[in-house]
């Protein structure tokens, strides 16, 4: 309650998204309105042009500004290597390692039996149909190391063997790791793709 | 990196306030651009409007959308009770409470030597001004248990001595507090301003 009915929206606004409660809502705003001609002014504006121009990518499902993501649209992309990820937050996290320099395609989730989720209430028609006319020539499989993730890989890579290389992340001890904090299931991929040192 | 030099600078700003970071920046953006019609256009408009419309009341440093704050403007919240408060934060934890029913004045800060804040810095003028031309009975000192806020406190004070009647927040062992995890000094003060039960 800050005393004034506009004020009090927002914060409630504020307060929805992930990772912020009502105190930190609070916290935000208030900073927010001392820095209203630096920060929260841009800031409004900003979130205005891409709520009004954000959509996903007609071809690989990525979030962008225009029909066709930037990533889409960059000839430089098209290496022929096509990563599969399961949502946008992947993508995202993969473009931050900066070493990628093929095109995506974002699942937009994984096979699910429980929550009825089948192939075509995920992009992978779409897929099949990239492989075919894009001059494809590997898919890797970035999806998640869980049950539902590793599925989907095995589901595509059905469905593609024969007619592209494919190839999926290495699984193993993660850079900085000790070996008494990971689990068993981590360990024991790590030891059976074990490597002959150089 | 989202690839998308729009999403990337919205990112950008959303992590730079108070509590998130690039990580959080991100889950908040990807969760506003997925819900964009229901609540990122919404929180944008209404951030416009405030960051067009916040300023602090010319009365008593609240911060409300007009020149004059909603309390300052409700009638019934004038009964003579003055309660002051170190910044708008303050107030509007006061204001949760639901149980002060008077009006507020804002200092905008303590004084602090260290900082060369003097009474000049705050709104310490406009309330001894407000003291004598409004009608006030009582002014309650809300002020942080902080050196500089007990300072403060003692200042204003000296200053309105027999004009009016004064008091300030009891001090003592917090609503469901638990003395083993109390310090010394609260424990102090609760012992000092002990009550005899009724």
């Amino acid at each position: 309650m800050s005393s004034n009915r506009d004020i009090d929206a927002l914060i409630d606004m504020m307060a929805k998204l992930p990772g912020l409660g009502p105190r930190s809502a609070r916290r935000a705003v208030l900073h927010l309105i001392r820095k209203r001609a630096l920060l929260m002014a841009p800031l409004a504006d900003m979130m205005q042009t891409v709520a009004a121009n954000a959509r996903e990518c007609l071809n690989c499902g990525n979030i962008g500004t225009g029909d066709i993501c930037d990533i889409c649209a960059s000839s430089a992309r098209g290496n022929g290597i096509l990563c599969v990820v399961e949502d946008v937050a992947d993508l995202w996290a993969m473009e931050r390692s900066g070493v990628f320099k093929g095109r995506y395609h974002v699942l937009g989730g994984t096979l699910s039996a429980l929550d009825s989720i089948g192939p075509d209430e995920l992009r992978i028609p779409r897929l099949l149909d990239r492989v075919q006319t894009e001059s494809v020539t590997e898919v890797i499989l970035a999806l998640n190391a869980t049950v539902d993730g590793q599925t989907t890989a095995h589901y595509i890579a059905d469905q593609l063997e024969g007619r592209v290389a494919l190839s999926s992340l290495a699984q193993g001890v993660p850079i900085g790791g000790e070996l008494d904090y990971l689990d068993d299931g981590t360990i024991t991929a790590a030891l059976n793709a074990r490597k002959p040192m150089a």
